[in-house]
Formats: C-alpha cells, structure tokens, sequence
C-alpha cells in the first residue's frame, strides 16, 4: 500500500471584516492586504519546507480561495489541482452576521457571547431568510441544504462526510493536500483527528497563516499529536492573538 | 436533451515577458501589472454580460491560472470547479523560448521569423534539454510526454484530446466554460471550431482580456462564426495591435 500523504491546515489570514472586528461567518469578504500578505508569507513556508501540496481544497468562501491562490503560487504550486466544497465554510454564524463584536458583546453580557463562540452546541438565532448578511440567494449554495446558523457541532456533523469521501482518499494516494479553510471549520477537523473532548476544543485557538502539517497514520491518528506549525514562534504568538479577539 | 452550454475562450493579458518582447512558450512568467488588470476587466465584462462561468478551465501556466483567478474574483464566480491540464498550454516555442523577438527577427530575417511564427506546421528548433529555459525537470509535467518544441498543427493536436474529453462533457451537461489560455492553444480550438484552413489560420489574432463567448449546435458547430466578443471594439483594437508584435 503507498504511504499516507501528507495533510497541510492553511487558515486564511485576516480578512476585511475580521480588520473591523464584524462577525462574517459565510458573508463573503475579502482578504485585507495584511491577509493577503499572510498567505504569501505561508506559501513561501511550504517552499522552504519543501512541503509542496499536490492537491489544495479550499471552502467556497473568497478569503479561503485567495488565501490559496495566494500561498500556491509563492510556493511555485498554482497548477496543482483544485477542489472546493461548502462543507469547508466557515461556521454559519447565523443572526450575528455582520454584526460588531464588541458591540455584541456589550449587549449581550460575557456569557451568552462567549456561549455563541465557544460553547460546542449551542448555534446563535437563526439568520432571517433574505435578509442582508444570509446566503438563500446565492447560486454557489443552489441544490445545498444550507443552514441558517451553526455551533461547532453542526461544523463537525457538515464537514467530516467530505473528509472522508473527497480528503481521505487524495491522501490515500499518496498526495499532499492544502486545506485552505477557515478558524472553525479547522477546529472541527482537527477535534475529529486528535480526539478533542467537547470541552476541550474551546481553548484551542487555531492561528492564520501558517501552514500546520499533520503526518499521520494508516489509521489516520496524527503521528504527533496537534500536528506541527512550520513556523512553531510564530504560531504560539498568533494563537494568544485571536483567543483576545472581541475583547 | 439539456441544451448546450456556453463556451467563453479567454486569452490571458500582459505577461512580464510580453512586456519585454520575449518567446515565452512553456516559460511560467507572471502578468505584468496591465496584464491583472486585463484580466479583471475581463471579469467585470463577464458580470456585465451575465455570462457567469460554472466551471473554469485552465493551462498549467501562471498567466493563464492568474487570468483566470483575478477575473472570476471580479465576476464573484471565484467558487466555481476548477480544471488544469497541460494540453491548454501555449505553443511551446523550443529553442526560442527566452529569446528576444526583435533581435531573433534580425538575425534570422522576416521570412524565417515569420514561418516560425506564423506557418501552421513548422516548429521552431527543438529546446535543450537541461537548458535555462526547458521544462524537462518540472515536476508539473511529471508522467507527461511533453513536447521540445511545436507548431501550431502540434498544438491542434494535443489540445483536440481534452477537448473532447474534458470540455465537451462541461458543455453537454449545460455548464457555462471558461477556458481561460492562451494565443495558440486558443487559435488551435478557433480553428477546429470555425473550420478554418491551414492557412487562413495565420491571419487570425486573438485579442488579451477580452471574452469572446462561443454559443454551439448540438453538433459542436458555432451558431455564429468566430463567436462574439463582450467588448466588440476592444478586441478589433486589441488583435491589430498583436499582429504587429516584434515589428
């Protein structure tokens, strides 16, 4: 049997939405020149790791995509193939979509705030079907069943049938697979690989840019757990950074 | 039967190496500056013309890919499937990739510069391998029998196998193609598509980031001949100034 590829975690770097600290969720922003100087910046990691992606699958959320397009092609990799599902969305972030952290904060007191971030099942109010910041009318989602708010749990439940039917066998092949995608689709992904209790996935804070490589094994376990940041500094100080954002 | 889908052909803008007046070929250079905002107003035409792309099409070179990532990004269809094959490459230019197109005018004089460019089924000499600007040791090109140099009746060739197998299907489930190449592969399709001869072939020059869309018979024919292109004007301005490249 061929060795198990290699798995890559990419989370776009800082979009405008996250610069003027709004809840995006599946709003699709764009990257702001400092994200975009971040995907660059993770690119070049993988060449100078010598970790080049074989494969990349990204959301269809556009600060995924360019995250990716930007990385790949610092990374001399823009030619390799694409492929992008829903199931790699950020967590719909239902009625808060675009709305001010802190103001939400402020409004809704410590708990519930930090309930409707953190809390593993617990999805903020649905968002109204046409409304400004809702997706019902957008094409990309035509034919999907999409939902209209999430926890982290819904996350999971949404994203592990493409793991397993779109992620699991490129890496069976022997490739080397890019995920561009975002903060909580990411955690969910990562839960499910190391085993993170329900609890415990709260406190991990994934951080944007930099390129996390998990080697794993037949089984698919992470041969080290939590993977390896390849710019391990970096990824300490960043991860503190997003666990204040809101505050 | 589901009616046929909508064939849009985009040759990518300004290359760096266009800039400089060099063969580029099978060489990875980026846009230039004017090139990515080609490609954008490209995009932009698209939107304009609610001709929104289902699937993209590319070659496995960077101006190609670039071109077609900046104008979906502007036509917000950057969610769309991607595909990348090697057959939608430019025309390799063999031993002339790297070489500056005045002084190879000069030095082999009109006649012979204008065959090599321009005459249907006689190739440039063949690139060395191992050379500066050969391709041999590119891992994209890995398993692929690539060529050292081509005509542009090589290049029909090459390019006729994916279209049948990899665009045609696109089409014939109703998608909305993008295919986003390049001057050659491009007169290569028009070509097959408008049936033009060997050597009316040579008289044909597709302007830089302008859509021209192609609407097909169930039969693959074109409902109106050599297309139509999003801007009219712009391309008739565009392709007089590419005939008049190296002068």
């Amino acid at each position: 049997m061929a060795e198990l590829g290699t798995l890559v975690l990419l989370r776009h770097g800082q979009s405008t939405w996250n610069a003027e600290n709004l809840f995006t969720g599946w709003v699709d922003v764009p990257l702001s020149e400092q994200g975009e100087t971040e995907a660059r910046r993770g690119g070049r990691l993988l060449a100078e790791s010598g970790l080049l992606p074989d494969v990349v699958h990204t959301s269809l959320l556009r600060r995924a995509i360019s995250t990716a397009n930007l990385a790949l092609d610092a990374a001399d990799r823009h030619w390799i193939d694409v492929r992008r599902d829903w199931r790699l969305n950020e967590r719909h972030y239902g009625a808060l979509q675009g709305k001010d952290k802190k103001q939400t904060l402020e409004e809704f007191g410590e708990d519930q705030f930090m309930l409707w971030r953190r809390s593993y099942d617990t999805p903020p109010p649905p968002i109204e079907v046409g409304s400004e910041f809702s997706q019902d009318a957008d094409p990309r989602y035509a034919g999907v069943d999409a939902p209209l708010t999430e926890c982290l749990a819904d996350v999971v439940a949404r994203l592990l049938p493409y793991w397993e039917s779109a992620i699991v066998p490129d890496l069976r092949a022997g490739r080397t697979v890019l995920l561009a995608a975002h903060g909580n689709s990411l955690r969910a992904l990562v839960k499910h690989l190391d085993g993170i209790s329900d609890e415990d996935i709260a406190g991990l804070n994934i951080p944007t840019g930099i390129p996390l490589r998990y080697d794993l094994t037949a089984e698919l376990k992470p041969v080290t757990a939590g993977g390896t940041y390849l710019d391990p500094d970096a990824a300490k100080a960043a991860a503190a950074a997003v666990a204040n954002q809101g505050r």
